[in-house]
C-alpha cells in the first residue's frame, strides 16, 4: 500500500470551499480517464468532448481551454482580451486585486483600475468612474471589465445585471470577463442555465472554476466570444497554465457536468449557506447571539458577519474560519458540496455559547 | 455513474512518457488525501509529510515547493536564483529554452544564454562561452547555470559531472538549477541517491517531476541551497502556480517516494528503452533495418535515431511518435512507466517491417 | 543655415512647465560638454561632476543615475527598492498611478496599493489602509511607499510630514520613494536645502527632476539609502534609460546646480503662481470673477479651480491649459520658469472677461 | 556663468561614434527650437515637420516616433509588430541580443531566437533555421526578423539582400524590422535613398538612429508598414521612451535631415574608416605592421582587426578603442563625425609604433 491517511477525514471546517476534498464521482472520473496512452497538452479526447459539453451549456462559439488554477484563468483570460496597454476595470475587492499576488501586472503586464464597491458588485455607474481616456497615452487604456460570478463578497449578480454591464462596456469598446471561480454556486442560485447570465447576457470570456466545487484542481477558460479574444493557446502555454496529461483535468470538469453533478454540489453548498443565515437569524431575532450582524447578502455559499473579536477567536479555535477584515471584526463563513446539516447546527451551537460566554 | 470511458485504455505509444495515464498506486494516494477538510495552499499535513520525505532524500536543507507542471517549476526556481538583471547559461536544446513558449523570458524577465551542445549537456568549457561580462551593465548578467537531467536528448550526467559544472558555476557567482522533468529516470539511471547528484554534487535548486513518471500532473521546486534562493513561497503565487487544494499535489509526490514507486517506475521505463534498443542494435547489426541509426546514447528512456523520413512516416501511422528533426530525419522513441516487453517487440516489429518494406 | 524656428517663442501657456523650453543656460552648458570624445554611458567628466555636486545637496552617500524621463526615473527607483512580490502604496493620485500607461506594472511587474486623498498628500494613517498583508503569499508585498513632492495636486509636503512618513514606512520594512518631477519647487518653497525633506528626513530614493524646470530632458535617480537600494546599474540598462552621450544629460543637470538656477528658476515659477492666485484672489473677493473657486492650496507652481466648463473652454482657446477633472468643472494652472507678470496679469484679464461674459 | 568644461574638447578615440559629442549644427537646432512654449509629448510642430520630412525619405506611409535611445526604439519597433507570444529571429550579434541587458525579453516579453553568422548579417537560409513551428504553442513563434543596418561588425546590407530577406520573411507571416541605430552610414556607404533598401526592400519598421551620427540623444521608430504596426503611440510611453519637450528630440532629427547634415556627417565617418583602412592595408602589404589582420569588411565606419593582445593593449593606452574578442585578439576601430584625417594617421602611426616595438 501507498501513502496512508495523515489526516482526519471527518473533519470540516467553514474556512473555505478549497479546504472541502474532491467528490468521489470526481475521483472516479480520474479512474476512468486513466490506463493507456491519450495525447498531451489536450488533444485528447475527453478535453474533446468538455468541449462539446461546454458548448451544450454556454452557446455554440464557446471554446474552452482547461488550466490549472483560478488565477491562472483569469490571467489567460483578461489578456487574451486586451493589448498590451490594455487595462481592466474591477472591484476594489476583485479576487485579480486583493489575492493573486499581482499575477495579473506581474505576468502579463495588466493594468487594475479598480473601484470602491458597497458589496463586491460593479455597475455601470461605478465603472463608468474609471472608464475613461480612451486615446489617452498616458493613461492604461480601459479596455476590459472583470466581474466576479458569484463575487468575493458572496453576492450575485443578476442576469440583467451582467447584461447593463456588458452593454455599457461594449458600448465603449471594453470587453467582458467573468471571474467564475463559484460559477456553478451562482447558476444554482440563480436557477438559470450558465448561457443565461454569461453568454446570452454579453460576456466574453469567463474563468470557469472547478476546484471549489469539488474538482481535485481543475479550471478552464471559456471563450464565449471568440472574435474578441486572440491567442489562448499560446497565452495558456506561456503563462505557465497548459497541464500535459489534460485529460485528467478535463475528465474533473466532465465530472461536474455530467449528471448535473456540479450543479447539485453547488445547491446543495448554498443550502447549507442558507441554512446556517436562517438559524443565526433565528437567533439574532430571538436575542440569543448578542453582537452578531451580518454585513452582505448571502445568496450563495458565504456569510459576512461582525460579531465580538474575542468571540470569534473562541469559536476560530473551535472550528476553523477566516478574519475577512479584522479591523471592523468582519469575519466570513463559508460552506462547501460537503457541508452536512450536523455541521450548521453544530457550527450554530458554538455560535451561540461563544457569544453568550460572559 | 459518471463520466465514462471514452478512449482505448489498452493504447500504448512511443511519443512520450506524457501520454501515460497515472499510476493505480498515484490514484489510490488521492483517494487517501481525499476527505474532510485540509487547509488550503499547502498548510496541510501531506505537504508537511512531502517537506519530511524530500529531505530525507535531498538532504535536511532541502525545501519542497509543490507546482502545476514542468515549466512552472522551472520558471519558479530560476525566478528564486536571478535578480531581474540575471541571465541563465543554458544548453540550446533545454525545455527552458526550445518548449516553454519564451515563458521564462515572458513571465519573469530572464535572459537566456544558450550554447549548442552534441548532446544536450553542458561542460565547464561550454559553459564558459557564455559565462563572461560579469559588472557591464550592457549584458544580461550570466548568475544561473540551469541543466536537465536526464538531458532533452535522453543523456544523462554522471555526479561527476554535474559537480564539475558546480564547482565551475560557483566559483563564477553562479547558481545552479536541475530541470528534473526525468529526475526518477536518471536516479534509477545512475543507480545512486538523489542526493548524490544533486545536493552533494552542487545543485542549488531542482525542478522535481512527478507528471512524466505516473503522476496526474505533481512536479515541485526542491531548493537545496536556501542561502542561494529567495521569495519561493511569493513567486510561486505569483507565477500562478500555487495549488489551492494542494493536499492531492502533495499526494501524488508522496506516492512516487513510498515504497519506491517512482525509481522503480523509471527503472521499468528505462529498462523498456533498453530492450528497444538492444534489440533494433540487434536488427541493425543484422542488416535488417536498413537506414536506422541512433545519434545519441540511451541510458534513461529515450532513443534518438535516424531513418528514412518515408519509413518514419508509415511506422507513425501505426504506432505514435515525435520527429525530433524532420530535416535530419531524426526522430525520438519514449517508453514510459507502464510500457510492456510486448509493446517495445511489437513496435520493434512494425519497424523492421516498414523499413525493409521496398 | 539649419532647421528654422517653425514656432512663435513669444506665446506661453498656463499648460503645463513641460511646455516651457530650455533655459538659455542649460543650453550653454550643452554647448560646453559638447566637442572631443568622453567616455559613453556615464563614465565621462560631466556625469562624475554631478555625482560630487548632487551629493553636496543630498549628502555624502547620495548615489546619482541619469536618465531620460520622469516616468523612467520612478520605475527605475521603485524597481531597486522592491522585490518581484514587492508592491507599492502610494495616492491614487500618483503619477505613476494615472500618468505612466501602466509602466510600473507592465515593465517591471510592479503592483501598486492606492489610497484616495483629499490633497494628493499620504500620511501615516493613509498608507495604513494598504500596509498590511506582510507574509500572506496572496498578497502582493507593501514594501514601499511612494510620495511626489510636490504632488501632482501641487500641494507639498513638510520636512516634518516627510519624517513621518518615512518612520511608519520604515518601522514596517517599507522603502520611501520621492518622485521629485518638481522637487525644486518644493525646495524653492520650503525654503530649505533639498537635504532637510529627503535624506536627513528619511526617504531612501528619489526622483530628482529637471526636464520641468528647465532641461531639454534630465532627470536622475538619486539613491539616499544605498542599502536599500540594489542592481540600479543594471535596472536603469534594462529600463532602455541608459544615455549613450550621457555628458549631455548630466551636463544639463549641472547647469541647473550651478549658481542655484535651478532654485532660482524654480522660485521664480512659485513666485507666478503666488501672483496668479493673489490676483484671483482679489478678484473673488471683489466679485469680480463669478463661480471661480479653490480646490487646493497653491504653494508651489500649480493652481487648482473650480469654474464655469462654458467659460473654462472659453479661456481655454485664448491661453491653453489643461482640465484636471472635468465632470466638476476643476483645471489646473500652472506657471513655469519662463513664466513673466505680464503673463500673469494678461491671463486674469482673460479670466476675469470671460466669467463674466454674460 | 555656469557650467563650465571639464575635459579636453580635442581628444579623440576610436572607441565609439557614441563619444563623440553633438554636431554644431545640431546644437544651433535645439537654440531654434527654443523659446516659447510648445505642447509638450509630440504634438508640437517640430515633431509634426518631422513627421513630413520623414515622409520625404522613406515613403509616404511613414510614421514617426521619436524616442529616447537605440534599445528604446528597437523594443517599441519589436514590440509593435509583436503579439505577446511572439519571437524575433536576429543574428547572434546583434544589438538587441549581446547589448540590451535582456531589455526586449525583460520589458516586453520578446522571445529571441538567435542564429549566428559569420558577418553580422542574416540571409533567408540562416533565418529559416530558426523560422519553424507556427501554430504550435511550446514554441514561442517566429513572427518577426530582425536585421541590422550597418551590421553589429560593420558590414553592410544591399538593397537586394533586404529584399530577399523581407520577401522570405512576409512569405512566412513574419514582419522585418531593421535596426538602424547606423542608418545614416548605411545610405552613405550605399550610395541610395533610405527608401532603397527600408521601405522599397519590403522593411516594416526601422529603429532611426540619430544619437551615433551627431545628436545629443535622438532617434525614432519609423513605421513604413503601418498595417503590420499596432500600438505605437501607446507601446512609446509605457516602455518609457515618451519624450515630454519632444520638439527637442525632433529638432535634433530635422539637423541632420536639413541640407543632408547626416548623410554628410555619416559619409564622413565612413570615409575616415576607409582612410584608415586603407593605410593600414599599405602598411600590411609592407610588412610594416607585424601580426595585423582584418576579420571583416568595412563598409562603413567600423574596422575590425586582429593582432597581438600586448601590442593592442600599449595602442589602447594611447588611443582608446574597444577588444571585440579578447580571447581572439580582435578589436574594433570606429570612426565617427568628428574624426579628422590627422586623427586617422597620427593612430596609424600608433598602431605601427606598437606592433613594431620589439
Amino acid at each position: 500500500m501507498t501513502v496512508f491517511s495523515l489526516h482526519d477525514p471527518a473533519r470540516r471546517t467553514f474556512a473555505s470551499d478549497n479546504y472541502a476534498g474532491a467528490h468521489p464521482e470526481v475521483l472516479a472520473a480520474l479512474a476512468t480517464a486513466n490506463g493507456g496512452h491519450e495525447v498531451a497538452y489536450g488533444d485528447d479526447v475527453y478535453t474533446a468532448r468538455l468541449q462539446q459539453v461546454v458548448r451544450e451549456h454556454f452557446g455554440p462559439a464557446a471554446e474552452t481551454y482547461p488550466v490549472f488554477n483560478g488565477t491562472g484563468a483569469n490571467v489567460v483570460a483578461l489578456t487574451g482580451v486586451l493589448p498590451r496597454w490594455g487595462a481592466v476595470v474591477a472591484a476594489a475587492t476583485a479576487h485579480i486585486n486583493t489575492d493573486e499576488a499581482g499575477a495579473p501586472e506581474r505576468m502579463t503586464g495588466i493594468k487594475l483600475l479598480t473601484v470602491p464597491t458597497p458589496d463586491g458588485k460593479l455597475t455601470p455607474e461605478l465603472i463608468a468612474r474609471e472608464a475613461w481616456g480612451w486615446g489617452d497615452e498616458h493613461r492604461a487604456q480601459p479596455l476590459a471589465v472583470s466581474i466576479t460570478q458569484t463575487t468575493e463578497m458572496g453576492t450575485l449578480y443578476t442576469p440583467a445585471e451582467v447584461s447593463a454591464i456588458a452593454e455599457f462596456a461594449h458600448a465603449h469598446g471594453m470587453a467582458v470577463h467573468m471571474d467564475g471561480a463559484r460559477l456553478w454556486n451562482a447558476a444554482a442560485a440563480l436557477g438559470v442555465p450558465f448561457g443565461a447570465f454569461t453568454a446570452d447576457a454579453g460576456v466574453d470570456v469567463v474563468s470557469l472554476g472547478g476546484t471549489k466545487n469539488g474538482c481535485l484542481g481543475a479550471e478552464a477558460v471559456v471563450v464565449l466570444a471568440p472574435e474578441r479574444v486572440t491567442g489562448l493557446v499560446y497565452l495558456r502555454k506561456m503563462t505557465m497554465q497548459l497541464s500535459s496529461k489534460m485529460r485528467f483535468a478535463s475528465a474533473q470538469l466532465l465530472a461536474l457536468f455530467d449528471d448535473d453533478l456540479g450543479l447539485r454540489s453547488a445547491a446543495h453548498a448554498n443550502a447549507m449557506t442558507q441554512r446556517l443565515r436562517s438559524r443565526l437569524e433565528d437567533g439574532v431575532a430571538r436575542g440569543m447571539l448578542p453582537g452578531l450582524a451580518f454585513t452582505q447578502d448571502s445568496p450563495a455559499n458565504a456569510i459576512f458577519a461582525t460579531l465580538p473579536t474575542g468571540a470569534a477567536d473562541r469559536i476560530r479555535e473551535r472550528v476553523r474560519f477566516y478574519d475577512w477584515n479584522r479591523a471592523r471584526g468582519e469575519v466570513r463563513w463559508m460552506t462547501a458540496w460537503d457541508t452536512t446539516d450536523a455541521d450548521v447546527d453544530a457550527f450554530v451551537a458554538v455560535i451561540a455559547e461563544e457569544l453568550t460566554r460572559d
